[in-house]
């Protein structure tokens, strides 16, 4: 609640050697206006504007689209502000203030949100300007792209409107290009362009300077609930609260001639994390030319441009002094950010300006470097380092590569976009992605050039190809941030819509047809080429190094094949926290003895059958422990309902029968006696225990078998968890509990070998939560088994959520699907309880959590705020598990020294 | 936790004046030793004994078997005790002092504890008894008695031994009945007794009396766990960690001549409830005769002989003197308990003891009528009366009776031992009576005489004939305390366990063929007889009437369908707290445009088809508040997943594909798309409301006209409660009922009328309870949905739970269905949450209760604890919960005041 008494700042200015705000004020300013603040403040050459806050954008929604009382006499001070550092006036006839105005959120949202250039033109400050820069094709230029970007996304005039005008000129002049076209012609265009809003508007295009700047803020308030922003939020995990704010700026132009010019860079490689200065810019450019990838983007390093073998100059050799100073700048500000820079800077007459600064996307494979770099210089802390680098993103070096040993056919080359290797079938727009995903197909999704409306496909695909557009465009950032293997840029390649196809040279690949490219070097490859995994050394090995000498939660895998279990020992699992034995009952030399045991009409028969089973799951567990060699190992005692094992088509009927020497009606006899309306909610987990023990008995007498001979044979010792499923009561944790101890003294005995063991229980729905005071007096350890619990408290069966849940995150009712990151509201208020309640019984308790969610950092996070001694997850999640939980360690230290 | 310092008293005496317990320590001393105390305090003619506690028994199961250190001595001194008061002396050859030995726990369990007679006899006793008494066939025949009773109960030696010993001299004899023997006779039976135990049991029968005794005490410990023990308390809902006492008590005999004599009497009728002494006995007999029904006993008074046209002679006839002696004591012990009496007696020689005296059992009309009487002559306040009537009892009162106006053929009658009408298929044993009602039968179960081994099927019978016994037989006594009918002692009637038929005169009924009983009257009836409802008068309606005036809940029904509303108006409910609307959706005449709403392609076919369901859904509206009279009426808007509404067979899919105009491979299409794997935590509730608000949209719009329609016409002013299904966050609620305020107004600004109404919701997931505070900001009222909120709370499907829930009960690991009573522990603990946060955020929040539990006393119960507003259940269960919120309203107050 704010405070009565205190007036709400709405606008801060910056911009002429000084700044209201600072980079700290990001929640406020959001990260653009925040960081022209800091760059204002630090002296550097930043146009002078000023940023209408994000609290404005809260109370808009809030207030009905209304703004503040107050906000119309501010912003008007604020601009006369900048009129007086300019020398200029906006809307003066003779010396006309232009700026832009941007949108600008906390967080990144690239090509979200829309942005007005050259706002302050007319009819009549278009002279002014012709007059100021003598050059009347460049005013008139700049006011039709105005009034096109200005109808676009203030009046909602669509693009191709004014495409159509331009093309019908072009095509009557008999022009090829843009540039072909003169001042006269740029002014036909402008009254063309006029008439045509005011046919689509029923009223003439705005004069009025003051309506301009208000319709240009309002749309970007507006945009921030455009379908885009909603559908970027929601696979960024943004919250709606945030708000955006409005940077409203003097306009610089980087398209006033040859010696002017555009461009984005980076303190470092965002792609490697090499530290080497790189970055793009083009002559004669507005800003939107680069990111648009419309052109083909000049290298602004020497090397950078031996590095791309680009025939374009750089700007090193084109524009030194402007070099050298932006190199300075680039210096100053990645050691004062600590961190690595993404900046944009136009070069007006030669004079530059810096646009914007802010921390820079990277490749995870950049961030890790760079963290570890930097850490290595002792610019930021081994604890900053290992922050600084995003969990999740740790996929993508964890992604295949091409083996270089490979055959492969390389139809061509883009530029490298975004690392990893991918193959997939051809498909030429998002929506074929997403349908030919839906259909289980895999895909790579090749567009000439993608933009937001995209976003959806681009996420489903297993790799992006353009044919346009540079390391910076739409596609390459985005796949990046998604993690995506991208080649952009591959100008060889003819993209023929209509046939749905794409050519090089001689070779045509239709839809449907596989190729391979490898994000890592540009190059395009045909059909699917062998890959090899990446290897988990180097910087990598470093950052897992540091992360597990800070975090405190253990990180164990899911695992039950020996495959599984050495694959999770190779990312650096310390233990299995989930043994789900019921997958070994599938096995063909064992299913048909699991079968007998099902279709058994006694206890007796039940017991035949486990007896042949006993050998196969003591061989299991020898497997087990003597790969872990010593670490903890939880088996769960077999879970699903029974019926899951029975064939269910009647050719599998028939076969079984055949085999087990049954008549096929006993068998769909018992299928039907067994059907469950909801096997979720069934006869399962230690409900089977409870109605058939001598399958427990014979899984206990299994894991002490096992134990023991591995411990004979000189393995590790063993200390077995024995995890029952499924219990909701104390009770039948206490009956599983004796059983299990009965078994354990009758191998004891037979074997002469006695060896410690726990018993615990999953934690898997809201009764057992709220019971845990009691279960804990039998539990010796609870595994939060989230997938279940996450069904029950929500009431929500994961299998069958799909249909619905889309529509649930596309309205926002929930931002993130529970069952990938956890409820924390909901489904962890259930594991605080119990983890307190258990606890409070059992002070030693070991709590852990072995759901999917075990290997997602936002849940990682949840875990350790509510204290458990350990996550478990599937095996290639281990590494990022391992970062995770240092960084929850980390965030759990600041939280505590606040 | 027991004080160490303290003692514990193990052992309590009784007789000669004085006791060292009264009737307020039943917990302690069980039942019939509270009650045995309390009579030898008040002075009554009470055989001296003594009392072990039920503390023993709890010692003796958590210490393995054994007893206390000092339980030995303090019962040899009781025994001495015993010794001096009646100067005989226990073994003593001479004057032996015999004891019987009982069990008596907290609650009565007839017939399922086991009692031991005439302990204390051996070889060498026996000749005291038979000279002292006078009577050597009397001493002969009860120590062959005891030889049986005690080789049965403690040696484990089956009774059918015996009596195959007892058939063989009878036959060599050329005997008919036990009193052809002589004591010659029985002399020779017990040599023989003594031969089969000593040649069973490998050792002879136990001659030491002190091995005797112990023998019997440890007997009566261990049947505290044998099956029928456990089976009764598990259907009656006792718990195991009460234990059992042991009662040892003096031996007097009912069977030492005709002027001897037992009996069993209660202080009313039990049957009826009327103020008249009732009873009955038998001449020379011992108690076990009466009560085992072996011969048809006479009845206490010549009023009770008039009505039961008995033959026999009544004890106010033969035996006055002791008979007005036992009427001042039936007088003076229901005034001294305030309650009916339920008394055990025996007339040694002349003089008369009391056994045995306890609150008497009663069918619910007896308890109605005796709870009414004695507030009304002010011997109990009205507080009390309502307390006296076990709520779930008054499903008797509202069983159907038998239509006067009926035609019936009457093939027979026997003694109406409990009331109530019911028809059914004959079975002649109890587990046939399981299996056809597993089956899906109705039976009526023929029996010539029950035991507790029936338990099992007289539980599931519509209702019970036997051949032999009386009104205290244990078919009777079962069958009241379960409120089934019951017809005994039917002695006209000859079965035929062969064959499977029993015949009457000329009669043969098969089984399987549809008899009609009327417990009422005795009649037994030839097919199945048509019956009429119970009117709610007299007695019934002033109990309700005290009811509702101190029960502080308000009683909703459940129903959709005008006659459910109209039932539950007439049963009292005073609102309908769930009205179902998916149940209208089922009508032929609606079911083909629900089906067409769902095979729709797009919202624009939904829309077509739901405007079709308007018109019904309206009027379906305008009945319920026509009927309910401005009453509360709670709609639930469509819950279950659309599935269930599609046809499933192929001939029903070829027949509505038929109807529909459409091939039934779209329909199989649609089914297949619609499938759920757990449909219980599928796309359904509010999920169909998010994903398809035209549906939700529909269901308001004829919400708001009929309510409107309704008061149109003048009906009382309807304020209709929306309820929303299924809701798990507050987002989900917003949305649904900013869609139902949409056509709210949509509808007023129609009709130009206006109406207040609610929107509220379930509560019926765990994350909903959880998040009520949340949620409650939107919500109005909240319903809590214990059925669904049990399945997921305890993550257990109610349809899929049998197989295995039958096993947790029997493992004691639920000691009630926690789908019929309200699993406290658990879901309760969410219901107390939610109601606490959902007030916290809206003080008035209405709070009910709308799943089967809203019937179940226990759980109104509860509810009361918590705070509910209001409980909703099935029509004929309201006025039971009339009654349990009055007793949960009193029972809070009492709590309140302590």
């Amino acid at each position: 609640m704010k405070d009565d008494k205190i007036i709400t700042k709405w606008v801060y200015t910056f911009g002429g050697g000084s700044a209201e705000g600072t980079a700290k004020m990001k929640n406020l300013l959001g990260g653009k206006g925040a960081n022209l603040a800091e760059m204002a403040g630090l002296g550097l050459p930043v146009p002078p504007g000023f940023t209408i806050t994000t609290e404005v954008c809260t109370y808009y929604y809030a207030n009905g689209n209304t703004y503040p009382g107050t906000l119309k006499s501010t912003v008007a001070a604020a601009l006369a502000g900048l009129e007086k550092i300019m020398g200029m006036t906006f809307g003066d006839a003779d010396n006309p203030l232009l700026v832009s105005v941007r949108s600008g959120a906390r967080a990144s949202m690239p090509g979200m949100m829309d942005t007005i250039l050259n706002l302050g033109l007319n009819d009549s400050t278009v002279r002014g300007l012709a007059k100021r820069s003598r050059d009347e094709r460049f005013a008139w230029d700049s006011y039709r792209r105005f009034i096109q970007m200005y109808s676009n996304v203030v009046l909602e005039i669509g693009h191709h409107n004014f495409e159509e005008i331009l093309q019908n000129l072009k095509d009557g002049k008999g022009y090829k290009l843009d540039t072909d076209l003169k001042a006269e012609d740029w002014k036909v265009i402008v009254d063309r362009y006029k008439a045509k809003v005011a046919e689509k508007l029923g009223k003439p295009f705005p004069q009025d300077v003051q309506e301009q700047l208000w319709g240009a803020i309002g749309a970007v308030f507006e945009s921030w609930m455009n379908q885009r922003a909603i559908t970027y939020r929601r696979l960024n995990e943004i919250p709606e609260s945030w708000g955006t704010a409005v940077n409203v700026q003097c306009m610089v132009f980087g398209n006033m001639g040859e010696d002017s010019a555009t461009g984005v860079c980076f303190s470092r490689d965002p792609s490697t994390g090499e530290n080497t200065f790189y970055g793009e810019y083009l002559v004669n450019a507005q800003g939107e030319d680069v990111v648009a990838g419309i052109r083909t983007p000049q290298q602004i390093t020497i090397a950078g441009r031996n590095k791309q073998k680009s025939d374009l100059p750089s700007m090193e050799e084109i524009m030194p002094p402007l070099y050298r100073q932006l190199y300075d700048i680039r210096t100053r500000l990645e050691g004062h950010y600590r961190d690595m820079q993404d900046m944009e800077f136009t070069i007006q007459r030669g004079r530059l300006w810096m646009l914007q600064t802010r921390v820079g996307k990277r490749t995870a494979k950049a961030a890790l470097k760079i963290a570890i770099d930097m850490a290595r210089d002792g610019v930021i802390s081994k604890e900053e380092a290992v922050q600084r680098v995003d969990p999740s993103a740790l996929d993508q070096l964890l992604h295949p590569t091409i083996d270089p040993k490979a055959k492969k056919t390389v139809l061509a080359r883009g530029l490298p976009a975004s690392p990893g290797a991918a193959s997939g079938q051809v498909v030429f727009s998002a929506d074929d992605a997403e349908t030919w995903v839906n259909a289980g197909k895999k895909v790579l999704l090749v567009r000439v050039e993608t933009s937001p409306e995209d976003i959806g496909g681009m996420h489903v695909a297993e790799g992006i190809l353009t044919t346009r557009g540079g390391m910076t465009s739409h596609a390459a950032v985005v796949a990046r941030g998604m993690g995506t293997p991208c080649v952009a840029g591959a100008g060889d390649i003819a993209v023929n819509h209509k046939a749905r196809t794409f050519s090089i040279k001689n070779t045509t690949v239709k839809e449907g047809d596989v190729i391979t490219i490898d994000g890592a070097t540009g190059e395009i490859m045909l059909g699917a080429v062998p890959m090899i995994q990446p290897e988990l050394t180097g910087d990598f090995g470093t950052l897992m190094e540091w992360a597990d000498s800070l975090r405190t939660m253990k990180v164990r895998a899911n695992a039950e094949t020996p495959t599984d279990a050495a694959q999770a020992r190779t990312f650096g699992a310390e233990g299995i926290g989930l043994c789900r034995t019921e997958h070994m009952f599938f096995d063909p030399e064992r299913i048909i003895a699991v079968r007998e045991m099902i279709l058994a009409k006694d206890e007796a028969g039940r017991r035949a059958a486990l007896a042949k089973l006993l050998p196969f799951q003591r061989q299991d567990f020898i497997d087990l422990f003597t790969i872990m060699q010593g670490l903890p190992v939880t088996v769960r005692l077999l879970d699903p309902p029974l019926h899951e094992f029975l064939p269910h088509t009647d050719a599998e009927i028939a076969e079984v029968a055949k085999a087990a020497g049954l008549d096929a009606a006993t068998i769909k006899d018992r299928n039907a006696q067994l059907h469950e309306a909801n096997p979720m909610l069934g006869h399962r987990g230690c409900r089977l225990g409870v109605t058939y023990p001598e399958i427990y008995e014979m899984q206990a007498q299994a894991i002490f078998e096992g134990a023991i001979a591995v411990t004979q044979k000189g393995g590790a010792p063993v200390v077995p968890e024995i995890m029952i499923p499924l219990v909701s009561t104390k009770k039948e944790l206490d009956l599983m509990k004796a059983a299990i101890a009965k078994m354990a003294e009758q191998v004891f005995t037979a074997t002469g070998v006695t060896l410690p063991y726990q018993v615990g229980t999953m934690i898997e729905l809201p009764r057992a939560a709220l019971r845990a005071g009691d279960i804990a007096e039998s539990a010796e350890f609870f595994s939060f088994g989230t997938n279940d619990l996450t069904q029950t408290t929500l009431g929500m069966s994961r299998d069958d959520s799909a249909p619905f849940l889309e529509v649930y995150r596309a309205k926002n009712i929930y931002e993130k699907d529970p069952f990938a990151s956890l409820d924390t509201e909901g489904v962890g208020e259930l594991i605080k309880i119990a983890a307190e309640r258990g606890r409070k019984t059992r002070a030693d308790l070991k709590l852990g959590i072995c759901g999917e969610h075990g290997g997602d950092p936002a849940s990682i996070m949840f875990c350790q705020t509510v204290g458990l001694n350990y996550v478990s997850c599937s095996p290639f999640r281990v590494p990022i598990a391992r970062l995770a939980a240092a960084q929850a360690a980390l965030g759990a230290k600041d939280e505590s020294q606040k």
